[in-house]
């Protein structure tokens, strides 16, 4: 007998329901896979929407199953009821359902006989692998980010220092100023950009501190940009680190160690290698430089976090590349993003997004690294 | 032996686990309420802002936690290890969870001993009604999309009809370019408005259609507006429905109809009733003015979508004013959106959201309701 794949989600959230069907629907619907055959299960109101948007074989309708329930004689069926009869009608035994499936849809469908497993992430291993068309999407995420990113620094090229504040146009220059050039460049374009970093000096040590209030002259500035298109659903992963004026001789060694480490990683990539060999290749260098990765007053410093991660439709998502890693197969597409924080010194990461190649990976980001604004 | 709320999940996706906690944080965490006090278990990326940012009584650190177990000599432990330890340490012996909690959790802590039973949403009921601080956010979102209506209003008036054309700054007016206008009012004022409605003539017959393309002189034009602030968390919902030229008389009489039923729902709101007794007050209205609400071709016509629903930190929550309903009580604030949708004719949908007082209810809107723009 059969298993389906089962889901139940709102695809404005999932991006394994908006990877199937292509279908945004900002409400929870069930999708069904039965045989390779793929099923949505919209109420009257999506019905006419999913028919010529969804990218599914058949789009079903929930009054009408509803109804043919009611024509047997049940007159009080859940939506677990609907669902159960549509799997036994098909032959359906056993259902698999993503690590995210809800407990009270679980708990209802088992109830009515239906066997659930959850498969671990990723629910659809083949979204690791990027098509030419993801990939397409990906760059145009990228390119986008990239605009923002040069407008950015146009405004801190602009920007005047007077002691140690700096003054743009007039008012002093905030990481929500320049959060506001940058989201709103994406925005205009269609892309959302919701938790931007712009994080100044010691801000900047903590690497999911957002950063707020006004920027300074000669400390480091981590400028950390992750959109999300609204057409496609595909992500941009960048970031860069600032100075504005200049910056110390030891800001500029850890920025140097990380670009080196950034280059070692690039070398490192290629298919067939576990991920975290990368993770590795990019400790190690910090290693050999002298940067060392340990707690001072309870704070870890040095390098601490992974050296990357898959994107695509979500901002994390598969292969991990850090202490846990997963092997490297053409067509992933990953982030490189090491990075260094030492409280009292500031903080460096760099980071930009490659596509594993047959022989290595291909860097899709182009936008300059300099470190200091004039 | 006590029993515990716990819950999985990220509080950019889920409202419950913002509500209580305020913290804003795009990984999915765990959220435990024991005996009254709140924790939150979070990685060391977090933990310290964590601290300073999250409204609950303590923070716990997850690879503390996990090198305690360690300790202990569990040197293959998973996430569902620590929670269970935790909540066994703490003398809980079963656990209350979301609707929405993931299955991959649930059966790994039930595997773990822990007994888990999912309560229906609302997760906290105390959620629906709405203190004075969180009605302020309300009302603060509101402004900004009556705002945002106010602009679109001025850009109409700024076009010019050409024979059923419509031309704005030397181009035709596209719905994209109306929820431009809408929405990137609102990015600049720190709200989010996603999948904004500017649906023309046939368009807006089906009330889940966002709308494309070139808008055209004569027709009604339903333009639906439900941002989010991305500071508050709060929603604003609203729509309008707007003729530029001249409304056909059958398209008037609807209109009247619609604004006849927006009144009669506002008289009939008040505590101690159900909420279903509003939106049979809208439904009668149209019944008593002949507009029948059928199937038409397989398409629904007339009224065929619920009266209202809550907002707060989501756009849909509690409690529903349809054909379901629920006990109005003061605090509560809902939605009023009736609506009447005829093909080859046109459809009006008025919105407005208000809250139950003592007495009866207030208007927090007060963005005019003209159908016809000069």
């Amino acid at each position: 007998m059969p298993e389906a794949l089962l889901m139940y989600a709102a695809s404005t959230q999932d991006a394994n329901l908006l990877y199937r069907t292509r279908f945004q629907v900002g409400d929870p619907v069930f999708y069904m896979e039965i045989g390779g055959r793929t099923l949505l299960l919209l109420n009257d109101l999506e019905l006419n929407r999913g028919a010529t948007e969804a990218r599914v074989d058949e789009v079903l309708s929930l009054s009408a199953a509803e109804k043919e329930l009611k024509d047997e004689g049940f007159t009080k069926h859940t939506i677990a009821d609907v669902v159960a009869r549509i799997l036994e009608k098909r032959g359906v035994d056993r259902a698999i359902v993503p690590a995210s499936f809800p407990i009270q849809m679980a708990d209802m469908l088992r109830g009515k006989g239906v066997p659930l497993t959850y498969r671990k992430d990723p629910f659809f291993p083949e979204r690791t692998v990027k098509t030419e068309e993801e990939i397409g999407h990906i760059r145009e995420s990228i390119r986008h980010t990239e605009d923002a990113f040069a407008r950015a620094w146009a405004a801190f090229q602009e920007t005047e220092i007077r002691g140690n504040e700096l003054w743009y146009r007039g008012a002093p220059l905030t990481a929500e100023a320049v959060k506001r050039i940058i989201d709103g460049h994406l925005y205009e374009n269609d892309l959302l950009a919701t938790h931007t970093i712009v994080a100044c000096g010691e801000q900047g040590t903590d690497p999911h501190c957002r950063g707020t209030g006004p920027l300074r002259a000669n400390e480091s500035i981590i400028v950390d940009v992750f959109p999300r298109s609204m057409k496609t659903g595909y992500v941009a992963d960048m970031t860069r680190t600032w100075v504005k004026g200049k910056a110390s001789p030891e800001l500029k060694k850890i920025d140097a160690a990380v670009k080196q480490a950034f280059d070692a990683a690039i070398r490192t990539i290629r298919p067939g290698i576990d991920s975290t060999e990368v993770h590795n290749a990019v400790k190690k260098t910090f290693d050999d430089l002298g940067f060392k990765t340990e707690k001072r007053d309870g704070k870890p410093v040095g390098f601490f976090h992974g050296t990357g991660h898959g994107i695509g439709l979500d901002v994390h998502e598969m292969p991990p590349m850090g202490a846990r890693g997963a092997k490297l197969e053409p067509g992933m597409v990953i982030t490189v993003e090491p990075g260094l924080y030492y409280p009292g010194v500031g903080a460096v990461r760099v980071e930009d997004d490659v596509v594993v190649t047959r022989d290595g990976c291909r860097n899709l980001c182009s936008y300059q690294k300099n470190l200091e604004i004039a």
